[in-house]
């Protein structure tokens, strides 16, 4: 059956996180090498995600979680920075830019499909970043609606229901195994996306072989869809 | 102080409703002046939302509540009309027309203002009422997030939190006084926008004199709110 409507994954999905954290990190005067900086920051996101979860820690949103995440990365390499630093960086995640194809990818899209964001980021924060990258949505829905992060199944469950369409009916659309995984827990149809720049230059092309479409940018997968439902 | 995020009342401020639905009735084999069975079932709507937000009925769509109105109607009208029918007539509330001056006014809006749905109706009806019109906002917001109708504070504080904005750096956008009052109540500004032609042809102008703004419709508006920021 072809899905009435596609969820889309935003932080290296959509848009290119790594190279801005990455230049935020080189003007914050933070020591070391930014990219790796960049990365050790977000490898603090899933931990700290499940901690919310799993009921250890109280909800947070995405400003509040990336704050307490970059504190825990600083204390690590003794680092001291003013809260006012602390704050730009915390603020770049909300000015990061679309990859190239996204924009006239999600129009593409749009044609058919009734189309929305679903991210673990809070409403705010992907308000800023569709103005940002100048993306169109028919609708921004968040984890932050559930209170429960993705991969945990209400927050796919939550999607549809806002949208009015059965799970089946849905398809994520994500760059991450693990976020497709989830979806495909809750009825969600799937869509993998490779990114590989989300892991640094010379990273290798992924899949993840359970998805039902496999593409390498959003053009492509409006492609696709389209052919399958001709 | 300037408004950060402009939030938009959906049913008579931005949509006509009354054409559409009007239409809908000559269609629908229902005896009667059609303009008339439209004005009958929108009067029943205010007493609905309030039997909800009150806890003598339980929380519904819409969708839910139109056919439980319409139903209503017919009865006290001694109309017998098959379920297709009836549904036909509350899936017309999803097919409205936007007043000529919205699709470019939202556009003129969003340039400076954050720009959202703050509608009773549900978010698929708002994004249904939004593809059809071909109507852009950075973001779909509903009562439903806050499961309590306007003028509940609640509907309106909600909107507020989601979008990250204090109450008083956001502005309701509507054609009823009701709904810009439940928005003072909690804290917000409001703009009224006239819409006599919601109240059937040779309606006579209407004013809010308790409004921030008052203007005839959205591009007036976004002029007004350029002067006022100059």
């Amino acid at each position: 059956m072809a899905a009435r409507a596609l969820v889309f994954d935003v932080f290296g999905t959509l848009v290119d996180w790594r190279s801005a954290i990455a230049r935020a990190f080189s003007a914050s005067g933070v020591p070391g090498d930014p990219e790796d900086l960049a990365d050790a920051w977000r490898a603090r996101y899933q931990p700290i995600l499940a901690e919310v979860n799993e009921g250890r820690r109280p909800w947070g949103d995405f400003d509040v979680l990336h704050l307490a995440t970059l504190d825990d990365l600083l204390a690590e390499r003794g680092v001291e920075l003013p809260e006012e630093a602390r704050r730009r960086l915390v603020g770049a995640w909300h000015r990061l830019d679309p990859w190239p194809d996204v924009r006239p990818g999600l129009e593409a899209l749009r044609r058919r499909h009734v189309t929305a964001t679903l991210s673990n980021g809070h409403l705010a924060l992907l308000v800023d970043l569709a103005r940002h990258g100048d993306l169109r949505f028919d609708c921004v829905l968040s984890a932050e609606l559930a209170r429960a992060y993705k991969p945990a199944p209400a927050a796919y469950e939550t999607a549809a229901r806002l949208l009015g369409v059965e799970p089946s009916a849905l398809m994520l659309v994500a760059a991450h195994p693990w976020d497709l995984e989830g979806a495909r827990g809750a009825g969600l149809q799937t869509a993998f996306i490779d990114r590989p720049l989300e892991f640094g230059p010379g990273s290798a092309a992924r899949d993840d072989p359970e998805a039902d479409e496999s593409a390498g940018d959003l053009l492509e997968l409006a492609e696709r869809l389209t052919r399958d439902s001709a």
